[in-house]
């Protein structure tokens, strides 16, 4: 058998702090020992009909398995932590309940820190987007909060780190977003211990490593 | 054991459409013909401290199965597939692709129909929504083409009616993307394949009878 096949970018439109969604599943596979090689597109060939096969949204990352593909990071760390043990606690309840974080994480903190991130960095050059700032800063505050909140003193979400912290941590790290999650010193304290693990920096150094080709001629510098 | 345990609103904040998300956790119920139990709670009652500590975002769906407590609709969605038979393929590889359609619709699709939502029906009034209309038009746009583009002439994403097509058909089936939708045949008639289901059917009738309370008093009508 092969070592599974990750699908990145060979350059990084966020100079080297991986914050493309394929660090998500190159951490899943270091977290596990698990083996990967990387397929590198460039820049637009992720639109391209090759890619498109693999990936309906033509995005990456996508993983390969001796013919087995799948697309969306979310379910590819599922699947890592379904077939590997160390991602995923063994008794029933607490495998739904760190699930549960995984679909938290993507489903109900990603989407607010998406949307503050767009307003804050994408869109800040639009004449409407100092007005509707407030308006997106509040649930992603919200959000935090009470998640703050629901993790108290605690290391990780629901016991041992598992899926749904890698999940979570990686949706907390956005630059973006740094000083409101800092507002909540346990919250900061969290992702900083996520980001600690070792497998996180083996991932982050194999993709600065690893990502050796050139931005785009037209990528804004 | 006593049948599982759903929470939900007592009044439906848009009319009766059943958008609210625990819509997706009875249907998928009604799919495996799990009996099951409503909580219903009244407007606000979601953000204090009892439904808080099932709920740590005070919202809706929760699921509660003998003291295991559950929230994330897209976590009670998958636990419910995981625990019966008719919602997930057997086959390995086919399983993790239904999830993956799980986690496109909640993290690939979603987050813009509902940018897009926001944008055109609760910011319609503010000064700065007009303009930045076309900007959230766009992705949704292209999401959908990308959508329509693999589904062609299959009746359901991958093989089988799955918890993909339930999740994906739930996020397609806001009003406020309807005619975006509507603009691909093959995904028009998708959505209306899904919601045409006999347990779909179920799922919307129990929550309409079921919903005997009030809206607040300052609920815009």
């Amino acid at each position: 058998m092969n070592p599974p096949l990750v699908t990145g970018y060979d350059w990084s439109p966020d100079r080297g702090l991986g914050l493309v969604r394929d660090i998500r599943v190159r951490w899943a596979l270091e977290e596990v020992g698990q083996p990967y090689d990387m397929r590198y597109l460039s820049w637009g060939e992720q639109k391209e009909p090759a890619h498109r096969a693999r990936h309906p949204f033509g995005q990456v990352p996508t993983y390969e398995e001796d013919g087995f593909v799948l697309f969306e990071s979310g379910a590819i760390v599922l699947h890592v932590a379904q077939t590997h043990p160390g991602l995923l606690p063994a008794d029933g309840a607490a495998r739904a309940r760190a699930v549960e974080w995984m679909f938290a994480a993507l489903n109900t903190v990603e989407p607010v820190v998406w949307e503050h991130l767009r307003a804050a960095v994408f869109e800040q050059g639009e004449d409407w987007a100092k007005a509707r700032l407030p308006s997106v800063e509040a649930p992603l505050r919200e959000r935090l909060k009470e998640l703050s909140a629901r993790l108290g003193d605690a290391e990780w979400l629901d016991g041992a780190f598992s899926a749904g912290d890698l999940l979570m941590v990686s949706v907390l790290r956005y630059p973006s977003c740094a000083a409101m999650v800092g507002a909540h010193p346990n919250l900061a304290a969290y992702v900083a211990r996520g980001v600690a693990r070792p497998a996180f920096a083996r991932a982050l150094a194999a993709l600065r490593t690893g990502q050796t080709g050139n931005p785009p001629a037209d990528w804004p510098r």
